[in-house]
């Protein structure tokens, strides 16, 4: 049986403030076996730009990212970010390190093409090399992952967390038993969006279309759960959703599961 | 015998020109064997600093680090300097695994003591950790090292890189045939400092006495020639003086050695 793997993704929101920091990385420490964080933080990105006099463009909820926003975000999620978790682990006594898809050769991708909008230094996904990020795990360290990629032509481009997080789940699979959470704002994945306690325990493939039919599952957790179910095809065991506060805790929140 | 290994410290002058830092990184790829790659970048700092309205104060040629200046200075070693070296590398098929002192544990040291001066978020190395170090380079990678340093209890710290440099150096002297090259803005030690052909060639720890007491070696060169002197007596076979377009070339710049 192949060994568990806990693969955590958390959002700006979280991981910029101190305290909610703290308050994850306490329960990010105390989920045993081995395990991945995967983090963004678009918000300091943008409040650093805003304060560099540096426009901040967002296309369908996507950053347009300019050079210099490029470089800024490579500041922000792979150095302050980054590091700042790394630290703060490594005082919970664990080893951390910290890594973006260029350390290690681990993601590469390309340049996303213009369509109807050019993106600019955005990537999309070519490829996620399992093999660092196994020798990490086996000599006990714990892989931090920022959200920036690289094209293997020497540039650097910023692609979505929750993308890297399912990509590197997906690539892992083959190795490990493994459990992909999204750190979410509400519990979970709620049956009426204005009631905390609505919660829906379990998700499968097939009643994820009744629930994207009836309208229960749409707007911003619709791509979401596309992305969950694609996970589970690729060999991720489980995905779930839910709040920083449930994070490792035993059937909270929305798993999603065949 | 002891497998060689290559250090090469660059500042912040050479790694934050594209033009220069691409000449340094087909130099550093040239460099056959195992190799480490230990980089600055203050000058970037100090832009984005007035940029943000974040005053520098320099002591003695040494930062002063406010935590605004802190957060900074980690942005841009451990992030945009760092990851555009491990970028460029990777695109001369060079496997670099970009690291801060947090990561990995490597980097442990402790907030520098107000004496005369308060330097604030400045750390003191305590203890650099061979061992992930010789990992990475085991399988293949090359670690690419920031001034970044972390105190265990989940605080970033800003060190000098040449003391980096040093203190990475005699940590793995005991597994390696350790060569440190520190890049500098002259071809080497010079007998004279408007000449830059009297480069001195050889500087033994006898030697250096008198270089010193005849004032030939002086100014920010003195604090240079005693870190090497120290890292020769801590293990490392030597320690060399040169510049950018001159690394990895046998007998070029001024080597210090028993």
């Amino acid at each position: 049986m192949k060994q568990k793997l806990t693969i955590i993704k958390v959002g700006g929101k979280i991981v910029e403030n101190p305290e909610s920091l703290s308050a994850l990385l306490d329960c990010f420490s105390g989920i045993e076996g081995k395990k991945i964080l995967i983090h963004g933080g678009g918000r300091s990105a943008t409040a650093l730009a805003e304060k560099l006099g540096v426009e901040t463009y967002m296309v369908e909820g996507r950053r347009v990212t300019s050079p210099d926003m490029l470089r800024i975000a490579v500041m922000v999620y792979a150095g302050w970010v980054n590091k700042s978790i790394v630290a703060g682990l490594q005082r919970r006594d664990i080893n951390a390190a910290g890594l973006c898809g260029a350390d290690f050769n681990t993601i590469k991708g390309h340049r996303r093409p213009v369509v109807k909008v050019d993106y600019g230094e955005v990537g999309d996904v070519d490829f996620v090399d399992p093999k660092p990020l196994l020798n990490l795990l086996q000599n006990g360290y714990t892989p931090v992952i920022a959200p920036i990629i690289h094209n293997g032509d020497g540039n650097l481009l910023n692609t979505n967390a929750d993308t890297i997080a399912s990509e590197t789940a997906s690539a892992v699979a083959p190795f490990f038993n493994v459990e992909l959470t999204y750190c979410f704002e509400k519990p979970g994945v709620l049956l009426d969006p204005d009631d905390d306690s609505s919660v829906i325990s379990l998700i499968t493939p097939e009643s994820a279309a009744g629930f994207i039919e009836k309208g229960i599952i749409s707007g911003g957790m619709l791509p979401k759960i596309h992305t969950a179910l694609k996970s589970l095809e690729r060999g991720v065991e489980k995905v779930v959703i839910t709040n920083a506060e449930n994070i490792g805790v035993n059937g909270a929140g929305t798993t999603i599961q065949r």
